[in-house]
C-alpha cells in the first residue's frame, strides 16, 4: 500500500514527472494473463463488425457504431462512457464500374477514391494517358493529359513497417489534384496495396491548389496490371468511367469516450484510443474494430486487476479515414490539457515487434521499464524521442508524450480500405499479443494499480 | 528412321496395340527444354486472358475467344485449324446485390449461379433460414422453408485433388432443386471454395425433378462466415436479394480444332485439350486459359523437334463451364472413331504431381515409359486403369483411352469461379513444368518423332 501512496503523493506535485512502477512480477502476470486468456478484443472485434459492419464516417452506419460502441464500453464497466459530437461535411459512394471499349473490350474492377467528383449516371468515356508516377504525369504537358483519363501506376512492395504507404500513396494522394490541373477528364490509379485480388483500395484524397475535382478512382492491383499489358499492345485504349459519388453536406461524428478513473482524478490521464470509423467497402476488422479492442481489452485488464492511480481515458475516435476529424476535435476541446501518455492503435492486429516512447528524459526509467517488459513478447526497443498515431498525431507534434506499439504491417496493405478488410483477417493469438502488450505499457504508466479491497463476509 | 518406319508399320496394322516409343534420351531432352525456357503456354495464357478476357459461353466475348484461338493456332503453325459450331442455350448474369435489412443492415457480396432465376429488378425480400447441408435441408419439413430465402453453409477444406470439390459442391449443384421443391423464395450458398476474400465462386446449377428455378446465388465465403455469425445471435435475419439473371436463348458456341499431322494420317490421333469458355467475373486464367494453353505449347513443341508418327490433336473446348455443351458435341461428331489417347488439362497451373492412366494392359510399357519420363519432375505415377477430364469424361466413360496428368489442387479452390481468376494467379515455373509434363506425355504417345530434313545449303 506504501508504494501507492508514495507514488500518488509524488505525481500530485508533480503530474508529469517520473512516477513510481509497478513491480515486474505484476506486470509480467498483467501481460502473460492477457496474452493467455484475453477474450475482451475479440469480443469487441467480433461485435462490431458483426453488429454494425462498416462504418463511414458521418453516415448512419457510423451513428450505428457510436451507439454500440457506448452500449458495449458502459457494459465492460468502464465509467463516464459519452459522446463528444462535432461536425463534418460527408461523402459517399454511389455506383461505379470500369469498362474498357477498346482494343479489347472488359469490365475493371474500380472504387472510388474519397472526396472524388462524380460522373454521373452516364458516366465519361476516354482515352487512357498512363504514368508511372505522380512525378512522370507533373512532368508531362497538359497537351498530353487534357481531355484524357489518366492512370498512374505503381509498384508498392509489402514492408513490416508499412513505410512504402507513404511514398507509394502518392498517386492517390496527389495524383486527382495533378491530373485536374492539367485538364485530364478522369483518373485511375493502380490501388494503393501490396495484394492481388480484385479488390479496389478506397482512401482519402482531397483536392488542392484550387484544382476542380475530377472522378477520381482506384484499379484492383490485378485491373491495373491487366491495364498495364493491354497498354503495352501500343493501341489507344479507351475506357466507360461511372464513379456517382455525391458530396452529402454536413452531418454529426463524434468521438466515444470511456474511462478507468484512477485513484487520484487530478492526474493528467493516460489516453488509449484507435478510431470507430471504417471505409465503406468491408467491415473494417483491421481498420480499426481491432485497434479499438485492443485499446478498451488493455484498459480493461488494468480495470479487472484494480485500481490505478491514474485515470485511464478510452478514446474510440469518429472520422479518421476521412480527415482525422475526430482527433483533430478532440485536440480542440482537450489538447491543451495535460495527458500522461498518448497511445493509438491503428495498424491491424498483427504481432507487435517494436515499441518507441517519446516520454521525455526524466522519464525514461519508464520507457526502459516499457522496454523490458516487451521483451518477452519478443518486442524490441525502438526509439526513445519518436511515437506515432493517426488521431493522436497533430497532439504528439504538439509536445505531448506518447508510446507506439508497432504491429507487423507485411500483411496489412493486402486488405487495407478493400471489401476484404473482414474479421477473417484478424489472428486472434496475435491479438492477444497486441493485448497482453498494451496492458503490460498501460501498467507500466499508471502509477500503481491497487488490488480491490475484499467484502468483508458475514 | 529404321525405328520409326518400324513403329509405323506396326501401328497401321494394329492402330492401338502397343508401338515404339521414343528413347529416353530423346523424351528427357524434349521435356528438360520445355522445363527450362517454354514461353508458348504463358504467351497463350497472357494472351487470351488480356486480349479477350472472360470468355462466357455462348457470348460474343466466347466468340472472341474462338476468333483469337484460330489466329493464334494459326500462327503458331498448327494445320487444319477450324471450328466446329453447335447451339446451346445461354444464361447471363444482370445486376446482383444481397443486402441484410435486419437486424444488422449491411451489404453482402454476392454472385448468381448458373441458369437461377431471376429476382427482377426489385428483387425479393426474405427471412433467411440456414442450414449445414443439403441434407438437413432436405430432412427439414417444408414449413420450414416455405417463402424463405434458404442459406446452405458448408465447411470446404483445400486438398491437393480437388476431392472436396464433389462433396462440398453439393450446396450449389442440389441446394437449389431441394430447396426449390420446398418452396424457398430463393437460396443463397457459401461459396464453393476454400479461400477468404469477398469474391464468390459462380458456377453452373440445374434445377431438376421438374423443381421450378428461384433465385440462386453464392455468397462470398467472408459474408457467409459473417451470415453464420449474424444468425447466431437468434434474431430473425432477413435479406434483400438482387439477382437479375436471365436467359436469352438458343446461341452459338464452338470448338475449336488444330492439328499437328502425323506422318500416318491414317492412325488415331492423339487428343489434348483444354476449354476455351470460362466463367464471366473472372478472366479465366487458370480455368481454363492455362490448361489450353499447356496443351497448345506440348504440341507446339512436338512439332517444333520433327514429325510425330501420329497426328496430335488440339481441341480447345466450348461451353464447358455451363454444361460440357464442347465435350458432348466432339463426342457426338468424333466418339465413335478411334482415338490413341485423350488428355484434357482443367485444373489450373500449378505443379504436377501425378498421372494416371487408362491405356489398357498391351500398353503398359507405354504407361511404365510416361511414368519414367516424368518422375525427373516430380511427378508420382498413380493408377493404371483411369484417367479423367471434364469434357473428355463422357468420352473416357465410352471406353476409349486417356492419359491423366493431375496438377497441385491446394489453391485452385481459391480463385475457381470468382472475379480473382486472373493472369497473376499463374506462377510462369509451374506452369513451365506442367507444359514439360506434357511434352513428355506426347513424347512417349508420338510414336516416334522425325526431326526435320536439313534444307541443302548451297
Amino acid at each position: 500500500m506504501k508504494k501507492f501512496l508514495a507514488a500518488a503523493l509524488l505525481a500530485a506535485t508533480s503530474p508529469l514527472a517520473a512516477q513510481t512502477i509497478p513491480s515486474p512480477e505484476q506486470i509480467g502476470a498483467l501481460r502473460d494473463s492477457a496474452m493467455d486468456g484475453d477474450h475482451y478484443a475479440w469480443d469487441i472485434t467480433e461485435g462490431l463488425t458483426t453488429e454494425v459492419g462498416q462504418r463511414l464516417a458521418g453516415t448512419e452506419a457510423e451513428t450505428r457504431g457510436r451507439d454500440w460502441a457506448v452500449k458495449k464500453l458502459t457494459a465492460m464497466g468502464f465509467s463516464n462512457v459519452r459522446v463528444e459530437p462535432f461536425d463534418m461535411p460527408v461523402w459517399t459512394r454511389g455506383a461505379e464500374s470500369a469498362t474498357i471499349l477498346a482494343p479489347f473490350p472488359q469490365k475493371m474492377v474500380v472504387a472510388a477514391l474519397g472526396n472524388s467528383a462524380s460522373t454521373g449516371p452516364a458516366g465519361v468515356t476516354g482515352e487512357i494517358v498512363a504514368f508511372d508516377s505522380v512525378d512522370a504525369l507533373r512532368a508531362a504537358p497538359d497537351s498530353a493529359v487534357k481531355g484524357k483519363i489518366v492512370f498512374i501506376d505503381h509498384q508498392m512492395m509489402p514492408t513490416q513497417s508499412g513505410i512504402g504507404y507513404g511514398q507509394f500513396g502518392a498517386p492517390r494522394r496527389q495524383g486527382p489534384t495533378v491530373a485536374s490541373k492539367k485538364g485530364a477528364l478522369a483518373i485511375v490509379v493502380r490501388s494503393i496495396g501490396t495484394d492481388h485480388h480484385r479488390n479496389p483500395h478506397a482512401g482519402v484524397m482531397t483536392f488542392n491548389d484550387g484544382a476542380t475535382p475530377i472522378p477520381a478512382g482506384a484499379l484492383s492491383i490485378p485491373d491495373a496490371e491487366q491495364m498495364a499489358r493491354i497498354l503495352k499492345r501500343g493501341k489507344p485504349v479507351t475506357m466507360h468511367l461511372v464513379l456517382v459519388s455525391q458530396n452529402i453536406g454536413t452531418r454529426q461524428s463524434g468521438n466515444v469516450i470511456a474511462e478507468v478513473p484512477g485513484r487520484d482524478p487530478s492526474l493528467p490521464p493516460i489516453l488509449v484510443g484507435g478510431h470507430l470509423d471504417s471505409w465503406d467497402l468491408g467491415t473494417g476488422a483491421i481498420d480499426d474494430a481491432s485497434g479499438v479492442a485492443i485499446a478498451a481489452a488493455a484498459a480493461k485488464r488494468i480495470m479487472d486487476a484494480g485500481r490505478p492511480l491514474r485515470t485511464i481515458r478510452i478514446v474510440w475516435f469518429g472520422a479518421e479515414e476521412v480527415g482525422l476529424f475526430g482527433g483533430l476535435d478532440y485536440r480542440a476541446k482537450h489538447g491543451k490539457e495535460p495527458h500522461y501518455a498518448l497511445l493509438e492503435s491503428d495498424f491491424g492486429a498483427d504481432r507487435i515487434w517494436k515499441v518507441d516512447s517519446k516520454l521525455g528524459d526524466a522519464r525514461k526509467p519508464e520507457a526502459e521499464a516499457i522496454g523490458n517488459a516487451l521483451a518477452p513478447l519478443g518486442i524490441v526497443t525502438g526509439s526513445f524521442t519518436e511515437a506515432e498515431g493517426s488521431d493522436i498525431g497533430p497532439m504528439l507534434a504538439d509536445g505531448l508524450p506518447g508510446v507506439g506499439l508497432s504491429q507487423d504491417g507485411t500483411r496489412y496493405f493486402d486488405y487495407h480500405h478493400t471489401p476484404d478488410d473482414t474479421l477473417d483477417k484478424i489472428d486472434p493469438a496475435q491479438l492477444r499479443q497486441n493485448v497482453a502488450a498494451w496492458t503490460a505499457v498501460l501498467a507500466v504508466l499508471s502509477g500503481g494499480i491497487e488490488e480491490p479491497k475484499r467484502s468483508k463476509r458475514r
